[in-house]
């Protein structure tokens, strides 16, 4: 059961050589949700062999051009390779007026539909939820409207411990009420536990994802604990002034979130095309929060299922 | 004096592997000129080391996603570059609401004025006219307002033979209308006529772009003798009926062209993905116009000077 990330783009404001503008694949259990669609997105799913048509849903986190210029090509394309199921947009109130516009210049002869749901909310608000995987957006701090998003496996139904069935001579009613988590009243008075009878097949796991912003108090609370955290790391620490006007964060800031929200990993990416040695933002996370690694674009993030 | 094609995408509708969408430079004397911008147009020229900061002027064809996508990311480049040149873009008519969504949406910071020339006519029309080049547009025939374009190396002074120089004394004044054609006569009745003592330093080269378009009968006097021909090739012969409906050429029409239009030199591109084996359209074409070649993304077809 895949829980992974893949990083399609790497790059901050503009694309340099290697390293494209944001966009990143969850695939949660097969499912896959494109975050961010930078210009070339559709090219980076192509090379990294994602097929697009196997894309539902998509979150955009705010709309600065490198985060939401790959949207016109690829739903072009989606058009282009036949697709007729719909799709859906996770993406601030501003992008409506991108959609008008492609919509009226751009859709003709595509046989799909697209929606567009609203991002909003001052804290965490669920924005997707099936049965075995729920999103949830977040406000960022970046200066124009911009969230980031949670990805949450679901708890699973609770499995029986196969010997107990025969020992105990379980019932289907009973054991449906044990997997649900319920304790049994027998008729002959003994009480069968949840507890005793029952375990956890797998942990869900978590994964967050934060791009662009500037550090602010709550985020730590909200990404509390996550197996992965992508957060965007534009400048190093000596560029730190710079990086807080516009609104961005430094690899030492965003290894202290990491610190600080006491998550499991940390994947960096968004950086500033100014520097030519990525590795002296690993140097700078790691001096904080060693369990860091740098994004490059067609990374693949694993989760491995926690049992 | 550089006169060169460099063709940044050779992709039609969809990008494929190691092909873009439609992107060209043509460099005439330095002067870049942008023609057509598909999505990652900004990827490649970075890649092909072509400095978007010296494309002072654009032309898009026609409003095709594939032509025009990377407008978006470039144009916003362009003013994180700090560009304050104007940049000039010559487009069609509907060009205008995607300017208009543009400036309204993503122009923010720029400290640089786009000026969109609308492209119009039913037969070709000067668009661009400096010292040593012109450039014309013409129609094409794509279902949709589609235009080509005509570059020409314009016609240098005429040089005077050295060796006349001395031989015959000549003044100045002598000099300066012979270069500019005109025959003198002195006072003790000789004449001095500008064909004995000049020659043309080179010949004016010329080129063109053609995509999209199905074939028409004025094309060919539109580009007759040039240099170097860009056509379009989306389909093989096998495919004329699904082409011509789509208005597009086979291998075979764009041959047919050169040849009837006696051009010197023929370059296709824009290939439909569904062929894998890229050779099969230069054997058709060689079959009806042997000098001809496939472009692939960041070859540079070069047109020496003709002395």
């Amino acid at each position: 059961m895949d829980f992974s990330l893949t990083t399609l783009g790497t790059a901050s404001a503009k694309p340099v050589d290697n390293r494209f503008s944001s966009a990143h694949v969850f695939n949660i259990r097969g499912r896959l949700f494109l975050v961010d669609c930078g210009e070339g997105t559709q090219i980076q799913l192509n090379r990294f062999r994602i097929s697009m048509l196997k894309i539902d849903n998509i979150m955009i986190s705010h709309m600065h051009g490198d985060h939401v210029f790959g949207i016109f090509g690829l739903l072009s394309s989606m058009g282009l390779y036949g697709r007729t199921a719909p799709i859906y947009i996770y993406a601030p109130r501003d992008f409506a007026s991108l959609l008008k516009f492609y919509l009226a210049h751009f859709h003709q002869g595509s046989q799909f539909e697209i929606n567009h749901i609203v991002l909003k909310g001052n804290e965490p608000v669920q924005i997707f939820d099936s049965k075995s995987v729920e999103v949830y957006s977040f406000p960022l701090n970046h200066g124009i409207e911009t969230y980031g998003f949670l990805f949450k496996e679901k708890m699973p139904m609770l499995n029986i411990h196969k010997y107990k069935i025969e020992t105990y001579g379980l019932t289907l009613a009973e054991i449906g009420a044990l997997k649900r988590g319920e304790n049994v009243n027998r008729k002959d008075g003994t009480v069968l536990t949840a507890e005793e009878f029952t375990y956890l097949p797998y942990t869900p796991r978590t994964a967050a994802y934060c791009s662009d912003t500037a550090p602010f108090e709550k985020l730590a609370d909200w990404i509390r604990g996550v197996d992965l955290l992508y957060h965007e790391a534009t400048y190093l620490i000596e560029e730190k002034d710079v990086s807080w006007q516009r609104y961005h964060s430094t690899a030492n800031d965003a290894a202290k979130l990491a610190a600080e929200a006491d998550v499991k990993r940390l994947v960096l990416g968004h950086f500033s095309s100014r520097y030519k040695d990525l590795q002296l933002f690993l140097k700078e996370a790691r001096n904080v929060f060693p369990n860091c690694e740098l994004s490059q674009d067609g990374m693949v993030f694993d989760v491995p299922m926690k049992l």
